[in-house]
C-alpha cells in the first residue's frame, strides 16, 4: 500500500490480486453490505484494536459514530486508509490535526438526516407552543388544568447552521407558517451572514441551533446570546451539545431570560444519571435521536454502499468534507 | 316582544325605545363587548337564574360554552331571544327540540378555532411519531434511552369531519408530507362520502376526529372501527367526546389493535380524578384546549361584535346553524 494515498477521483489498483480492506469500527456488520461481497474484505474492529488495524485498512467506515477513538488511534505517518467515511452528519468526533493533513478523504451522511431532524425540530416547537409536556405531567397526576396554548403560525424562527439539515429545519417551519430565517458562515441568497445573527436573535421566537461543531461554532450560545434572545423565547438544539455553554443555558432559563428549551445533544452523552441537566424547569432532553426515524441504519448503509461503488470505479465521491472547515461546503 | 320572532334578515326594530337586551351566559364579561355601548343592554346571567331572564332576551349570548343549561332552559312557547350565538364550534351543548323547532336564529364560532386545533393536531401526531411522551418519562427518571422515532412525511391521515376545523386539520397535515384524506357527510370535490369511511381507516396512519356531535357521529369510534384501523395507527380526537365509545378505546389500546390515541375531548369534562382514562398506557388525555390559544377570548369576542353589528341593521348572519344537522352547512 502507498504511504501517500491517491486522490479521491483515482481508483484503487484495479488488478489487485485481493478486494481492498474495508475497516468498520463496529461490533456489529452494518446493514446492506451484503452488496459489497466478494469486492471488499471487511474486518470489524473495536475501539482497542482500531490503531493496530487502521494501517491495513484501504476504507475506514465509522459506523459507531459516538466513538471518538479515531482521533487517538490515527497513524501520524505511514499506511493508513485513503478514505474515511462516517455514519453522522457530523464529523468533530473524528477530526485531528493529522487526518486534517493527510491525503485522506472524509465523507459523511449528509442527506439522511435533514427530514427526520427538521421533523423532530417541528415536533418540539409544536409541542413546546401548545404546553403539551405539562400536559402530560398533570395527565400523570390526573389533573385536569385547562390552559392557553400559542399559535405557532406568524412566529419567527431562527435557524443557525446553513447546511441541508439547517435549511430543511426552516423549510418545514416556514410549512407551519413560521418565518423562517437562516443563518451561516458566509451570507449568500436566503442565507444570512454571523452579522445578522444577534438582531435575529432579539427578534425569535424559536432559535434552532442546528450548525456543525467548529471552532467557529463551539460555544457560540453562551450568556451573552442567551441574553439577547426574548423572554418569550424558546431555544432548541439538534446540532452538536458543545455549540452550547449549557451552565449559561440553565442560567438562562432559571433566570427567565429565556421561555424554554430542549436538547437533543448534550455535551457529554449519554447523559449521565445525576447530571442535574435533566431536571433543569423549562428544559426538555432527549437522548440524541432527532435524525434517527425507522430504517435510518438501512439508510445509512445504503449511502455507504453507493459511495463505496463510485470509488471502487474511481468516480469522485459525493459528501466530501472540508476538513478544516469541518463539515461538507456548498449546497 | 312579539311571540313569534323575525326571520334573521330582519333588523329589530329601530325605533324602539330601548336598546335590544343582550343576555349573556357568564358571570364574567366578555371581552370586546365595550365597543356595543349604548347599543345594547348586556345582563349577565349564571345557569340558576337562565331559564328566568331567557323571555326578556332578545339575543342570548352563551359564553360559557362548557354549560348546558340552555337545553333545560329554553321556553316552551311565549318570548324567547331571536337570536342564540354560542363561543364554540360546537353546538351540541345547547340544542333542544323547542330550541330546533323555534324561528330563532343560532350561530357559532366557526373560523376562530380552526387553524389552532389545525396545530393541535400537527403536535401530537408529531409527537406521538417522535415517542415524545416516553422521551419525557425516560427524563423524569434521569434515563437515557435512545429510541428510532417515525417519519411523518409519506404517512396517510383520514380527518373525519369536514368543515373548516377538519379541512384545516388536513391542510396542516399535508404541509408536512402527510397524505391526508377528509371524510364528511356527503361526498363532494376533494371530500368523501360516508361510504369511502371503512376503507380509508384500514389503510390510515393517524385517524383524527373533528366532525361535530350529531345523531349520526355520536359513538361513531366504537369497537367495531377500531378493529378495522391497523396496528400501527393512532387516533386524536380533537371533535367532542361522544364521538368516541371511550370503553371500545379502551379495549382497543389494552389488545393493541391501535399503537396510541389522544384524547382532547372527553365524555364528561372536566375528567374526574379517578377516571380510569388518566392512566391507559398508549392514552394522552388534555384538558380540551386544542382551539384554546392565547388571544383566544379576545377573537371570540370580536366575532361577536361583529355578527351583532350584521344584525342590529338587518343584514343576514354568519355562521348561522342548520339547526336540525346541529353544524353550519357548506363550505
Amino acid at each position: 500500500m502507498a504511504a501517500v494515498p491517491p486522490s479521491p477521483a483515482t481508483p484503487p489498483p484495479a488488478a489487485l490480486p485481493t478486494p481492498p480492506t474495508l475497516l468498520v469500527l463496529d461490533a456489529d456488520p452494518p446493514p446492506r453490505l451484503g452488496r459489497l461481497t466478494g469486492r471488499v474484505r471487511v474486518v470489524h474492529t473495536d475501539e482497542a484494536s482500531l490503531a493496530e488495524r487502521l494501517p491495513a485498512a484501504d476504507v475506514l467506515l465509522v459506523w459507531d459514530f459516538t466513538s471518538h477513538a479515531v482521533r487517538d488511534a490515527w497513524p501520524g505517518e505511514g499506511p493508513r486508509p485513503r478514505w474515511v467515511h462516517t455514519a453522522s452528519a457530523g464529523v468533530d468526533h473524528l477530526m485531528c490535526p493529522e487526518l486534517t493533513a493527510s491525503d485522506t478523504v472524509v465523507t459523511n451522511a449528509r442527506g439522511v438526516f435533514d427530514e427526520p431532524i427538521a421533523e423532530y425540530v417541528a415536533a418540539l416547537v409544536l409541542a413546546m407552543a401548545k404546553d403539551l409536556p405539562l400536559t402530560w405531567e398533570l395527565q400523570q397526576r390526573g389533573e385536569w388544568r385547562h390552559r392557553e396554548g400559542r399559535r405557532v403560525a406568524g412566529t419567527r424562527a431562527v435557524v443557525v447552521g446553513s447546511g441541508p439539515i439547517g435549511r430543511s429545519v426552516a423549510r418545514t417551519l416556514k410549512a407551519l407558517g413560521i418565518t423562517a430565517s437562516v443563518v451561516g458562515r458566509v451570507p449568500r441568497t436566503g442565507i444570512h451572514g454571523p452579522d445578522d445573527l444577534d438582531r435575529l436573535l432579539a427578534r425569535a421566537d424559536w432559535v434552532v441551533a442546528a450548525a456543525p461543531l467548529t471552532e467557529q461554532t463551539r460555544g457560540m450560545f453562551d450568556l451573552r446570546r442567551f441574553g439577547v434572545m426574548q423572554p418569550s423565547a424558546r431555544f432548541v438544539n439538534v446540532g452538536r451539545g458543545q455549540l452550547v455553554v449549557e451552565e449559561a443555558l440553565v442560567q438562562a432559563l432559571e433566570r427567565r431570560w429565556i421561555a424554554g428549551a430542549a436538547l437533543d445533544v448534550l455535551t457529554s452523552e449519554p447523559l449521565p444519571r445525576d447530571s442535574p441537566l435533566w431536571r433543569v424547569p423549562g428544559l426538555l432532553v432527549s437522548p440524541h435521536m432527532s435524525g434517527d426515524t425507522v430504517g435510518w441504519r438501512d439508510d445509512l448503509g445504503a449511502q455507504f454502499v453507493e459511495l463505496f461503488e463510485r470509488w471502487a470505479v474511481g468516480r469522485p465521491l459525493r459528501n466530501v468534507v472540508d476538513k478544516r472547515r469541518g463539515y461538507v461546503p456548498g449546497h
